[in-house]
């Protein structure tokens, strides 16, 4: 107990649900580094972005996970995000040394970070003051092969335990789908500018009324060679700082001088 | 028909469906500025953040709008994201000049932007490369007073028509509870840090199983006179520009220079 008091408190979550291989594979990751608390979905909540759950109450229930007694591990019924919220809240008692979420499966680069559970997990554990790490695969399948994620995830893990960085800090680490002898290294990026083309598919139920299933591509915009998307593509891991302040600063001091009718400071 | 092709056309949505008080007073704001086409929620997605809707496929009615044949209107069974996608795809076959969002019963200053459906609408638009603006008022009643949102939604979009910004700008409107006369005028603010302390009520159901319902309080740590918070408190209508680029840039100039193990350029 004495020793376990000394130990720094690793909460793992995801946005694929407790039963996906990619969280199982981020707690073999960083095992050894610390005390870990698993606290994640009961169910896929994949592109639920900031989501939190306000009309109907949660559950969270306590699971066994990987056969291994130290992890403790409860599945809850709501989002990403409220995972986080309850596991501080009711679970912990108190802010972990750090938060880390996925490993996705598939990739939350560029444009993706809105949209993901994954990385808003990530996002809501740094606004509460816990820094955090979401990892994301660029491989959608059940059977991936997580070997080089896994060795990069304990990297980024161990540096982060070593050496705090500021608590709002939330990273976006991407890995690209290839050997771990052909990773060529890891790469800060900045979030390349790429969006979704939507393409509805439109169809006809038994009684003749349409309904759309949303479909669509991801096309990148953006050819810098410091983006997420250029590193991905030269198999380098990708790692994105994210900010939550979302302010348009370059377009605020814009607009103070262009409207006519805004209050001017003397 | 060969006025209406010249008319500039404004997309309306929201998070609190399309039966809300709110989503009807700001088409009365915007009447006589452009072709007004509602795509809006059929129920509350409050807190829903930029979810997506991946494992459903989604409904869209044509309703009547406020007995205004000259209003198209349609209910989809989505959030607020999917109104957007689908309007864009399957309503307008064309982006509209502008896209508004609201008036939400609420604030959605600070860190509400993360969480807001009424905001993630407006930022997929502005992905979408789309000018927009999430309208929030800060009274969560029913029969809430919206004459000043009004006025100044309508001087807004107003000018956002006639000059139109960078399309992917967009704003953050919050509209103080305060009448019309007590409105000091239109501040240009950034997002205050702010964040919700949780404080989850635990339950136990009839069969003595625990249940948790999210409460929480804002907690504001910012007393910055140039924030949205400070604006709103001070009977200002607050606008913060909002961007989509989550890189936090400076923390990637730190870590690309302390980290040891990462690629550095030549």
């Amino acid at each position: 107990m004495a020793e376990d008091k000394k130990k720094q408190v690793i909460l793992v979550t995801n946005d694929d649900g407790i039963t996906a291989p990619g969280i199982q594979n981020l707690v073999e990751a960083v095992k050894g580094l610390g005390k870990i608390i698993v606290v994640a979905p009961d169910k896929p909540q994949s592109g639920m972005g900031h989501a939190i759950t306000i009309g109907v109450p949660l559950r969270l229930n306590k699971v066994a996970f990987l056969g291994d007694a130290d992890i403790e591990a409860y599945q809850c019924t709501g989002t990403p995000v409220d995972c986080v919220k309850l596991a501080v809240d009711k679970v912990l008692h108190r802010k972990p040394d750090i938060c880390i979420s996925g490993i996705n499966h598939g990739a939350n680069h560029s444009i993706n970070v809105i949209y993901s559970g994954t990385m808003s997990a990530a996002v809501e554990a740094a606004i509460e003051s816990i820094p955090s790490v979401g990892f994301s695969l660029l491989d959608y399948s059940l059977d991936a092969d997580f070997t080089a994620s896994r060795k990069y995830a304990r990297i980024i893990v161990e540096e982060m335990l070593k050496n705090p960085p500021d608590k709002h800090t939330v990273l976006n680490v991407n890995i690209p789908i290839a050997k771990e002898e052909e990773i060529k290294g890891v790469k800060i990026c900045r979030q390349a500018y790429a969006k979704y083309e939507e393409d509805f598919l439109e169809r006809l139920d038994p009684h003749g009324r349409k309904y759309y299933w949303l479909t669509g591509e991801f096309v990148n915009f953006d050819e810098g060679k410091d983006t997420d998307v250029w590193a991905l593509a030269n198999n380098y891991i990708s790692v994105v700082p994210v900010q939550f302040d979302l302010t348009h600063y370059t377009l605020k001091d814009k607009l103070e001088k262009t409207w006519s009718f805004v209050h001017k400071e003397r």
